[in-house]
């Protein structure tokens, strides 16, 4: 199939790559061209624009940090929407807003274009072995003509709903992977103040009832310094605000996320925007 | 072995029917001498006090509620410490404070009795399965007679410390399941409020890097009302008090742990204490 990937970061590297090693035909844009290297050297189409993605494929994936991004690759000059024929389907992996997605997919329903929103989650090692978790929002018909390839890049794929669901339910991921590294921070800290060796700790808690992804993958990172992302601090400050303003919307009060938000901020104004999201243990005692 | 098991509750009645099954003799006491029934039905000696079972065992399990209860079974009226013959070891399954825990086997040590504190994690499924995590604080001899007793308990066995240490970390255990409760509770809640099928999203969510314990085992039961025990709140609220003296006396300011102690404490007030820990969900938005 004649596929398009914009936004090559990292998720969108391996991702594409993914689909290219399936067999695909696959072309690429990023803002930062030379992140397309990679990709160019393995047999892909390296294009100036993603009008010119979106003119040579079937199925166009997006993969760029927020709502804005997303809505300037789409709509923007030089945007999916100029060089979209009728047919096209455009796959979102990015995180952005449930509300906006419903815009974007509405407006492109006008051209006769076709749109799935399709968060993931399992960081960049889920990205690289093609075992992400794919909440997929949109009509039956569109999720089952994508998926023979979303299947290429995750090992749990689901159709959560209509269009904007994926993205309502990837809220609830990062709500769940904010938390959780709270956790892991907050029980990092309990184990060192109180003499354990944490590396000790994160190993056996891991196997019983309070182990979580975070704790298996990451908790060994802030036991050992490492705070490279992964996942940056900035990303999940940024989909905290999306899920917080979702809870809002459904009148939820949600302290734990509002806790976890304003402690992602504090890190922020500390500094560690752009380190993983472990990088949290800076500033939980 | 003549292995003695106190304390015959969700917990205890597995896990000292997993012992008689490796082929153990087991002699049991519980507060309720009928909670024996089952385990006296399989051939383990029903004792009339804890004092008994000891002086007919080489090493005697604890598995009762809390500290208070633990010095009672040890060295109150027909108390272990009664019945206890040089070179018995206690192993105790509860979760009590580590500070206790270290005052315990001082005071027994007096008396040539070992102690190893090896609370547990995995919940009442782990302890039916044989597949707990164990964390094990003691003297490296001690832990290495009790191992292959620990091996039919759980699959992953760990010693962490000096005795008081499996406490130490068991607190940190329990700091991450009332945090992940936290977050299903409000991860529930949200999806809820947006509109998404909640089963659906703990379903999708469990396999990415949102996914922990909490959410695979109790997720679905908080979406289908299911608020049986599992695990109590009367005590991961009383862990929580556990965890929280430990971070005062480490001066670690733990503002997640301190949140989620206030809602446990609040549906304790709500009269939810004897259920499940996924009952949080009542006291979440």
């Amino acid at each position: 199939m004649r596929i398009g990937y914009i936004g090559i970061g990292i998720m969108g590297l391996p991702m594409a790559g993914n689909l290219l090693r399936a067999g695909h035909d696959l072309s690429v844009f990023s803002r930062t061209l030379s992140r397309c290297d990679p990709l160019a050297a393995d047999g892909a189409a390296v294009c100036r624009s993603s009008s010119e993605v979106a003119a040579s494929s079937e199925v166009v994936f997006i993969n760029v940090p927020d709502t804005p991004d997303v809505e300037d690759v789409i709509f923007g000059a030089g945007g999916i929407s100029d060089g979209a024929g009728a047919g096209l389907i455009v796959v979102d992996n990015s995180t952005i807003s449930p509300r906006a997605t419903r815009e974007f997919a509405a407006r492109l329903k006008e051209k006769q274009v076709d749109y799935l929103d399709a968060p993931v989650s399992g960081g960049d090692v889920g990205a690289r072995q093609g075992t992400l978790a794919i909440m997929a929002g949109g009509d039956e018909a569109v999720f089952a003509r994508c998926l023979p390839l979303l299947e290429v890049l995750g090992s749990k794929v689901v159709r959560v709903g209509s269009v904007g669901m994926g993205q309502t339910a990837k809220a609830c991921n990062q709500l769940f992977c904010a938390l959780h590294m709270l956790a892991c921070c907050e029980g990092i800290s309990l184990a060192k103040g109180a003499g354990l060796d944490p590396g000790i700790m994160v190993d056996v808690v891991s196997s019983g009832a309070g182990g979580s992804w975070a704790l298996k993958n990451l908790g060994p990172k802030i036991v050992g310094g490492d705070l490279d992302p992964g996942f940056m601090i900035d990303l999940l400050s940024k989909d905290l605000r999306l899920a917080m303003e979702l809870a809002e919307e459904a009148g939820c009060d949600l302290a734990g996320a509002k806790l976890a938000q304003g402690l992602f901020k504090q890190a922020q104004k500390a500094g560690l925007g752009r380190l993983g999201t472990q990088a949290l243990c800076r500033v939980v005692d």
